[in-house]
């Protein structure tokens, strides 16, 4: 199978999903799935299903559908969730600590190990017992420890500064949860959060209920 | 311009971004942009956008572009942004709490009007002059308020109870932020948010650079 093909983000982006529905399947000890009955459970046209997993090379089989094992296996494999990040967050502010305490995390192969703030009333606590640093002391942490990801949870104005920073300093994604779409000028790969693009769409939906009168999804 | 045509919630899911462009130009007083020109602020084809945009009718103009500001508000009231949702929170957790200083929602129409949790230590106290509620109280606040939207920011197990009620209450929609597809028997509208998808991305991203050894966003 030729991983190294290119293929499109909006199909990447699918990858999670597909991920995470297949691990249901498998508590459930379904063996095989069709992309029909995929379908079903995802809310995406089964032809849509078979040209996403399509693009990895042929996993399912006609008439028999895709083993469950396998599939979920390739699609960790691709998503390089075997890999082992190491990760710190920036900001011990509500949403740090909302990460920091969310361990979802780590069975997706990103290991937190440390917490930067500026708050002498934070710096030296534990949140999830990982102890939270002074900011000052991020350069020679980066430096001496291999940090693959920055979470970063700081105020919006400081975003576009703490990330030049780390950035510099070697730290290979960032995980930014300022609403804006930070871009940087290095070899940095950045993924943007924004929760209220999400709240958006919740509200067109609503919208559109309330317009037709009638249920839709 | 006929905006209850079907338009596919792929498109809809790139609308929050157009916006968000689109008023970064008016910030900067660009009054018309290309296609061509968004694209390369987007990273988004322009022959994607022309499609995108088209949906919804034709905007453009050929060999004008179109116009920021107009643009800006038909895609604002399209996501209805200009219809005024109640939103209460549900869980004052670290994420619940980070979400309750987001000041960010309340620009995009919808307006937090209380925060509920069980812990008689949080019962009482004001997150951002929010009061935080016995969530006991919930049935009544909900038949006595116009309640349109529940974040729900609780424990894991416990998101299918309180999901399950608030929509028995008549609550629209519901922001879920606990790591499930949430499903529900009713006439109630979920938007899942899914953390961890969007960095199991940002994953992917770093592995493919890897393996590629060059730049790739």
């Amino acid at each position: 199978m030729d991983l190294d093909k290119k293929v499109s983000i909006a199909v990447v982006r699918r990858l999670p999903r597909y991920y995470r529905y297949l691990a249901d399947l498998l508590k459930m000890d379904i063996t095989r799935v069709s992309s029909k009955e995929l379908s079903a459970r995802m809310g995406i046209t089964a032809s849509q299903i078979r040209q996403d997993l399509n693009c990895f090379g042929g996993f399912g089989q006609q008439g028999y559908g895709y083993n469950v094992e396998s599939l979920y296996n390739e699609i960790g494999n691709i998503l390089g969730l075997n890999n082992k990040y190491q990760a710190i967050i920036i900001g011990a502010g509500n949403m740090g600590q909302a990460l920091a305490n969310y361990t979802n995390f780590e069975k997706r192969g990103f290991k937190l190990t440390a917490i930067f703030d500026v708050d002498p009333e934070l710096i030296g606590k534990s949140i999830n017992n990982i102890g939270i640093r002074d900011l000052e002391t991020i350069d020679s942490y980066i430096k001496d420890n291999k940090v693959d990801v920055a979470m970063l949870c700081v105020p919006y104005e400081q975003t576009p500064i703490i990330a030049d920073r780390v950035a510099r300093l070697g730290v290979k994604g960032l995980w930014n949860f300022s609403p804006m779409d930070l871009e940087l000028p290095y070899d940095v790969i950045i993924e943007n959060v924004h929760l209220s693009d999400s709240l958006m769409v919740l509200g067109y939906k609503i919208n559109q209920k309330l317009k037709n009168g009638k249920n839709k999804k």
